[in-house]
């Protein structure tokens, strides 16, 4: 194991959300507000901190796949504890289990909250908590790849850090392909900000939200999360969570103007097609309740994109829906969005490599003798992309399975302990009962919320960089 | 398709199960009751149905693999078609469709039940009620096989029959293993029926009480399921339906003197141990409320093991007991028993292969140019058995979606919705809400109904022979 090369990324990172802390600390300059202070004093630690680590550059800078993996893992947790320094200092989230868990919500773009009262938070604090959201969408290391000098070894942190079976270069070089999602990723994001704000938002509320947005987040600015926000800026949202829900390869493509190749992507289309049809059966199964189809088709768009795309947000309690409606929330929770999106979840394309085993499983039956492989975008998908989608179900369901039981000690209904598993591990937010839309993880144990924390990093993580930094055999000399 | 040998088996099922029927009639005559007429009248035209569909034998008698599950399955739809007969004839369970759940319950060694007074049955079709569990658990072609001429055919109906990943020929003939298979199991039957008869359980219940848990079903004859039994009986009914959860590889080790093989049986052994941890969980969790140790551990392994191995016996009300331990028996609803016993769920083993791969995926990260083989037992899984593990969790995860959404449409809570799909596909009978121990499946729309007896007869049938028959590409031409 590379211990040197591990140090010195992580002074690295340390610098970047140092620095990164800094773009709140200007609003809580504005605002002239109790967050400042804090903001400031952490940005600086953090630089600070990250300098000193970096003095001793290693001279082996290999980074293998296991250097890569747990490289990641740490990160995300130092992030996780740093980022929540400010909260913490400013006293505005004394305990340190609530302050790290709402940090590692934010970062991994979960949107659960410990928070009773969002809107008590200083101003420069809720836009630390909103724009972790974006720092975790795209990933700080990818981030970090951007700066980097070209070598092989980046697509080890790449490859832990980005969501999906498999991780598709743009472009030859990872720290350019790093550096153009970041520029489609900014550009969308001020698009959002910029029509919220057009619509009547108000402009620290069209931030967060853009932020949160863009992630796949969730933190709101208000009580009511989106409720309060115009049907124009309610739709505008749906649209971007939806869009921010797509594989950034497909505005790669749009860039390059590869339409035909943009037609091939199987799990934009089949994303969509989930989305509508899980939409169309919420809208049908509140319709009764709420009366009219356009109120209904908004809710339902909203929602579905909403918890689909692992965003969070919420215009309505869907915790009070029929079962129907709420069943299929509960199900398109596991979902999740695309692979090489902002989403989280299992992700699309992983459902579609898994049905089209199934059907090349009866179809083997039928006729034994064919060889068939599964396809995907009209290309064969390679073995091992296979073996480690199947691989990532049976340790999700392990993961799943460990943390219910460890949840389930806290005494509350079952649908909550599940639904309270789903929406960490899947980086929603809000689930059902206690943490429905309308509720909030304040609740739960200290236990419980570490179980939390860690479910929303390896969900972020896809699993196997958190189960390899804490399995032993990484850690065994030879 | 060999559809001339399609019928011609089913025509040797049908004769199979008129005969089969001439012991609860037997049973009808000695109490007199009404179920004898419904009885006698459905056995002697099933035979004769049988027997006039037999008359022309086919001169292709192929089973491939594709006939092989198309059999299989259209054997479990008819079985359960021709067992619900004699209810609704006699006019005890009136409706077709109820009387057809209860009876694919019975087959497929559910045991949910749609009945409200299980007590105002006659007792000749209780009787018949609780052989269907004896007559599943085991197999129906399991038993054909016993008098069908020896052939490398016969496992193709093996293998769609019988549960796990894999199916061990006990001895190099399929006839001979199946008749020892049946040698077993009625021996082990009519010893625990003797033990329960010699400690005090009345004669019917003792008979119907060891039908059920030999199958791993879970019918039972009183209202309070076995609460009312005594705590004797209660022990005895728990080893037995442990030992019935146990692969029955391991029994005929034992009578060929083979110790050191049995030790090398994993899946046992991890069977025992996930019994053992999560008796004591649930015993940890429900001590505080009953307060006495022996009856909390008596009650703890009498419900684990009830429902690990999908048997459903109940002798008290688990849907009334906290948190962790529901969330427990929940988890363990998807366990299972071991493969090639008679208990249903996804079996230990396919838990044991699927860990074994996440901790060889862990373990690649850090050493990537190691190669490690999956093994079991001591020996090497095959490629084809890991590959047709995983596409069952998938096909799995698809059913069971497809059927949370459907039965959500009756508008029951989340929990019941869940567990209801959970106690069907997995073989249990009781899950939570209002299908708990002391609830029931009639509350259920016939559409819902219908749902679960195809999830019934998937779920013991291990998904594939049904997926295979319903799948258009079965009965395309080429």
């Amino acid at each position: 194991m590379n211990y040197r090369m591990i140090l010195y990324i992580n002074g690295c990172i340390m610098q970047i959300v140092g620095l990164l802390m800094l773009i709140p600390t200007v609003v809580g300059v504005y605002y002239w507000d109790d967050g400042l202070l804090p903001l400031l004093g952490v940005a600086t630690g953090a630089v600070l901190a990250g300098t000193l680590i970096r003095l001793r550059r290693p001279e082996n800078t290999r980074i293998r796949a296991r250097e890569g993996f747990v490289i990641t893992a740490m990160v995300w947790v130092i992030l996780s504890l740093v980022g929540a320094l400010p909260f913490i200092i400013s006293g505005e989230i004394p305990k340190f289990t609530d302050a790290v868990f709402e940090t590692a919500s934010g970062f991994t773009t979960t949107g659960a909250s410990i928070l009773t009262d969002v809107e008590a938070m200083s101003k420069s604090l809720l836009l630390w908590r909103s724009f972790t959201h974006w720092i975790g969408g795209m990933g700080v290391l990818v981030f970090l790849i951007v700066f980097l000098p070209s070598s092989a070894d980046e697509m080890n942190l790449m490859k832990a850090e980005s969501p999906g079976p498999s991780v598709d270069k743009l472009v030859p070089k990872a720290n350019r392909t790093a550096f153009l999602l970041y520029a489609i990723y900014t550009t969308m994001t001020l698009v959002q900000m910029i029509i919220l704000y057009i619509l009547g938002m108000p402009k620290f509320d069209a931030i967060c939200i853009s932020f949160g947005t863009a992630g796949t987040g969730g933190f709101g600015v208000r009580g009511d999360s989106c409720a309060g926000y115009s049907p124009a800026c309610q739709i505008v949202i749906t649209v971007f969570m939806v869009l921010f829900g797509v594989n950034f390869k497909v505005y790669f493509l749009m860039i390059m103007k590869k339409w035909k190749d943009i037609l091939k992507c199987e799990e934009v289309f089949w994303y969509l097609v989930i989305y509508g049809a899980c939409a169309a059966m919420v809208c049908f199964g509140i319709m009764s309740d709420i009366g009219s189809l356009a109120v209904s088709l908004r809710t339902s768009t909203f929602q579905v994109a909403s918890v689909m795309t692992t965003t969070g947000f919420a215009t309505t309690d869907f915790n009070l829906w029929k079962s129907m409606p709420k069943a299929v929330m509960v199900s398109v929770m596991f979902c999740g969005a695309c692979a090489g999106s902002t989403g989280g979840g299992m992700k699309v394309s992983r459902f579609v490599i898994w049905a089209k085993q199934v059907r090349r499983e009866i179809s083997k039956f039928v006729h034994p003798r064919s060889v068939k492989r599964v396809r995907l975008d009209g290309k064969s998908v390679e073995e091992d992309v296979i073996r480690s989608t199947n691989v990532y179900m049976m340790a999700y369901l392990f993961v799943f399975v460990g943390s219910f039981l460890l949840i389930s000690m806290d005494g509350m209904d079952m649908t909550s302990s599940f639904t309270s598993v789903t929406a960490t591990i899947n980086n929603i937010g809000p689930g059902l009962g206690v943490v429905g839309p309308a509720g909030n993880f304040a609740g739960f144990s200290g236990l419980s919320k570490w179980v939390f924390v860690f479910d929303m990093i390896a969900g972020r993580l896809e699993l196997f960089p958190m189960l390899v930094l804490i399995s032993p055999g990484t850690w065994r000399k030879k």
